[in-house]
C-alpha cells in the first residue's frame, strides 16, 4: 500500500515566499539539519510573491520534475498560517510534497485530477497511487509550535523525519481530498482561439504563460498581448529581433524580446492575458 | 576545560553583508571546501545592510538557535577589516561563532552578559562556560592574507579547520572579554510603557522590533508607530485587516498589514521607534 | 594524456545569468543531483547581467581560484543557445569548466593564451596541459534536449557525469581552439598612464576595475574617474573618507567610498573608464 512506502530520501527542496533577504529560510534549514544532518537541501525559489499561492504552485511545477523521485519538496506559501487550514504531506509516484493544504501543492497532481476546479481552488479526490496525510503527529513537530511559522515548526521537521525513513502513516490520518487549483493551461474559446495569461515574469523579463505547446492551433500563429501582435513562433531567444514568441524550456509559450525585457517594454506582469489563434 | 573542547562539526553557516549578487560568498565557500570538502554550508543571510553590525547580530540571533549545537556560525560584517580590530572564535555551550570582534557576535551571548552596555557596544566579560580565542595562528589562515577580505582569508579557513577538529586553543591566545552590544529589547519607561524600535524589515514588509513577548505590559495593549495606533495583538498574519501587531515566530513584536507591506504603508524602516502601553 | 584524466569530483559550482528569482537554477541542480546525488553544489553567482558574457567570465574568474583543483565549474551565460555555438568542457591543471564556447570560459585560460584577442572575442589555441572537448555525446545529455535551456539539458548533466568519473574523451571530439576574450587588465598608454574600466559593481557600490596591482605605475598615484581625482591608494575600506581607491581582495583596483556607494555617488556603472598615472 502506498501509505506504507518507506520515504527515506537524500534530498529536500524548499519553495517559499520568504524572499532572499531574511534568515527564515536558514531557520527551515537548521530545523531540517537538526533532524537529518546528512540530507542535501536545494532552494527552488524563495521569490514567490508574498502569499501568491498560484505562483508558488506554478514555480514548483517548473522545477520538481527535474529532481529524483525520492526527493521531498517542501512548500511554504502560507497566508492562512495559524488558522484552521490543514497541513499535509502528499506522496505521488513521482515525488513527495509537504506544505499547507491551500492549493500550493497543486503542481503535484496531474491535470485530470484538477479538471473542472474553479479558479479559487477546490478540494479534489486524489488519483490512484497518491496518498495524503495530515500532519497531526506533534511528536514529529518542533515544539513549541509557533502560531506564525509552521514552515520551521511543522513542514521542515516533518520533511526531515520523512527523509530519515519515517512513514507517511506516522504523520497523521490519511485524507482522500486536497485543495487544488485548475490545470495551468490556456482556455479554448468557441472560435478555436486560445486565451491564456502570464504566470511568471522571469529574471530576463520574459513573460512565461500558461499556454502549452500541445494546445497551439495550426500554424501560422498570431499571438496578441497588450495590443501587440507577434506573427509566428521563434525557435530560440537568439533569433529575430523585436518582440517574439517561443516555446520555452518547460513547454510553455513565452513572450520575449531579444536581449531585452518584454515585461518592461510591454508593461506586462503576472495575470496579463495573451491570445493565440491561427493567422 | 572548555577551551580544550573538540569542535568537529558537519555544519558551517554564513552571515554576511555581501549581498546576493557577488562571487564573494562563493569565495568563502571555496576556502571552506578546500579545507573540509565534506562540510555542509548553509547561508543564513547575505542581506545584512552594508557594514550594519547591529542588524547582522540581530539576524544571526534569529537563526542560530535553530541549528544543532555543533554548528559553526561565521559572520562577516566587518567595516574595519584591515585595521586593528581583533578576529575571534567564540565557543558557547550552544554553538561556535567566528568573526570580527566588533559586536556582531553579540547574539552569541546571553542577555545578562550584555546588561548595561552602551548602544555603541563595549567589551564585556565572557560568561562561565564560554571561551574566546584570537585568530592569530597564521598557519590556519589562507595565505597571503589580504588587507580587505578576512572573511575569505581568516574567518572561513578557521571555521573549516574547527569543523575538522582543530581545537580552539590552537587558534591563538584566549581572551576574557569581547565587544558586545546591549540586549536586543525595548526600554521600560518610568510610566510603565515600553519604547522599542524596528530592527529588521522582512521580505513581506513586516516590521520586526526588539520588543519581546515577555516584556509586554498587561492587556489590553496599545501599540503606536509613526503616529498610528494599533489596539490589541493579533494571533496570526491571517486575521484582521489593516494594520496589526503580533508576536512573530521569534517571540518579538511585529507590525504588519494583512497581505500588504507595513514598511511601505507606514514609510517606516530600521530604527523607527515603537511604543507599547496598557490601553 | 590530459584528455584521459579521470575527473571524479565532489564539487560543482554554478555561474549563470538566471537571477535569484527563478526556479531555473533549481532545475540545473535537480539535473545534477539526479545523476550524482552525492555531489556538493555551490552557487558562484546568478546575478550576471542577462547575456553579459564578459561579466560572467570576470565574476567566475574572481571565484574559481578559491576552489579545489578537482572542482567542476559550470557557466551558463548563453545568449546564442539553440544556434550553432558550440558546447564545450575544458580541463586545465587548475580546474574543469563546462559551458558554451562564446568567451564565457575565458577566465579558465591564462593571460598569455588570450594576448592580442580583440574585444569581441576570438578563437585561441589552448595552452599545453589544457584540453577541450565538444559536448556531442547525447548519451550524456538529458533528453529530449530543449532548444532554449542547454544549461539544464547539456551543461549540468555533463558536469554531473564528469563528477562521477566519466572521461573528457567520452564527451565528444577534442578541439584545439576555444573562443576567448582578451585579458582582463588595463591598457598601457604611450604616455605611461593606464586606462582601465569598471568590470563589476559590487553590493557595496564599489567599482571593481580591470586595473591590476602589478600594472600600477610608480607612486604617488593619481586615479581619475567620472571627472573626479583620487590621490594615492588606501590600504582598506575602513580608512580615510570621501572617495578612495584601493587594491581589493582580488588584486584589482577598486574605487569606493567609505561606508557609502561609489557607484551611486559617481553615477558610474560597468564599462566606465578609469585612468591611472603617476602624479
Amino acid at each position: 500500500m502506498a501509505g506504507e512506502r518507506h520515504m527515506a530520501a537524500s534530498l529536500i527542496t524548499l519553495t517559499t515566499d520568504f524572499g532572499p533577504s531574511d534568515p527564515y529560510v536558514a531557520s527551515l534549514k537548521g530545523a531540517i539539519l537538526s533532524i537529518n544532518p546528512g540530507v542535501t537541501i536545494v532552494d527552488v525559489s524563495h521569490a514567490v510573491g508574498p502569499h501568491r499561492i498560484e505562483q508558488g504552485a506554478f514555480l514548483l511545477g517548473l522545477a520538481w520534475p527535474h529532481f529524483p523521485a525520492d526527493a521531498i519538496h517542501v512548500v511554504v506559501v502560507d497566508p492562512e498560517v495559524g488558522t484552521d487550514r490543514r497541513a499535509i504531506a502528499l506522496a505521488t509516484p513521482a515525488a513527495t510534497f509537504v506544505g499547507p493544504d491551500n492549493g500550493v501543492l497543486s503542481a503535484a497532481l496531474p491535470d485530470d485530477a484538477r479538471e473542472g476546479v474553479p479558479e479559487m481552488g477546490h478540494p479534489v479526490s486524489l488519483p490512484a497511487g497518491t496518498v495524503a496525510h495530515l500532519l497531526t503527529n506533534e511528536a514529529l513537530h518542533r515544539g513549541p509550535v509557533s502560531a506564525t511559522f509552521h514552515g520551521r515548526d511543522i513542514f521542515a521537521p516533518v520533511a526531515a523525519h520523512l527523509s530519515r525513513g519515517v512513514r507517511l502513516t506516522e504523520l497523521g490520518p490519511a485524507v482522500s481530498k486536497i485543495i487544488a487549483l485548475p490545470p495551468f493551461r490556456a482556455r479554448l474559446q468557441p472560435d478555436g482561439s486560445l486565451v491564456g495569461r502570464v504566470m511568471h515574469v522571469d529574471h530576463f523579463g520574459n513573460l512565461v504563460t500558461n499556454v502549452r505547446a500541445e494546445q497551439l492551433p495550426a500554424p501560422p500563429l498570431l499571438v496578441e498581448i497588450r495590443g501587440r501582435r507577434i506573427e509566428g513562433l521563434s525557435l530560440t531567444y537568439g533569433r529575430g529581433d523585436g518582440l517574439l514568441a517561443l516555446i520555452g524550456s518547460s513547454g510553455l509559450l513565452e513572450v520575449a524580446i531579444r536581449q531585452g525585457s518584454a515585461a518592461r517594454d510591454l508593461e506586462a506582469g503576472i495575470g496579463e492575458p495573451v491570445a493565440i489563434r491561427s493567422a
